[in-house]
């Protein structure tokens, strides 16, 4: 089965950015970064990584998979929280070894388990000394029911 | 030196996602992904990763640096371009294993190296097997000078 989640092999930098074949960068885990941001919006939502098969699911079914680093397993994202992310479009950058997936958020619309409509929400304030650390809470971004 | 791009040590999972303390992931090899999107309309336009020097001359100075991988150094996005990127916020998601830059590209407003407004000038037609693997050049993002 594993002939179904195999991609074209990296060809040359002209190749990888300049032409049409989609040759993914995998990287040492076999993991690539892939950014949800809303389809209308923009608004960055998560990141998270895909394996080749996550990818490939993912491209077949139009609805986002990834692959857990923490469980090491594939998953797709809504599973338990009804919040799958269908996608709109997906895109890939000039090296190919990041994906960009415009989605429809479903269920309330919440993408992170924190309840929060995107992952970042918190600011790092910035012209400061960078061990002072302290985080800005964007509590517009929480969900309410 | 390397004092002054020292961060918070990891705290438990709470202190991580729920706290206001910065406390970045780095990885085995010492980066974190960052996402660089167009302030005003939130387009990505490119990512790439941080050091810990990167980010504390980022978040000190509100320009943004990466490292290079492929080069194994330090650069400021845009010294050879004239492209630099202006921080207008700065944001880090729940797990801190991921920034998000909100930014205004300075010169021609070209984030890629391949001259398109954004690194992802190409797209996954969806909902076909993927190893077709065939890419849609969006040409909409070429700059025109």
């Amino acid at each position: 089965m594993a002939e179904a989640y195999r991609f074209a092999p990296r060809g040359d930098h002209e190749a990888v950015e300049g032409g049409l074949t989609l040759m993914p960068r995998f990287d040492r885990d076999g993991l690539i970064v892939a950014i949800a941001v809303d389809a209308l919006t923009n608004e960055v939502l998560m990141v998270a990584h895909m394996n080749a098969e996550a990818l490939s699911r993912t491209i077949a079914g139009g609805e986002a998979w990834f692959f857990s680093r923490s469980r090491q397993s594939l998953w797709r994202k809504g599973e338990s929280s009804g919040n799958t992310l269908r996608v709109k479009e997906l895109r890939v950058d000039c090296d190919q070894d990041a994906l960009l997936l415009k989605v429809e958020v479903a269920g309330n619309g919440v993408a992170c388990h924190r309840g929060y409509r995107s992952c970042f929400y918190r600011s790092v304030p910035l012209g400061q000394p960078p061990a002072t650390g302290s985080l800005v809470l964007d509590g517009a971004m929480r969900h309410v029911p």
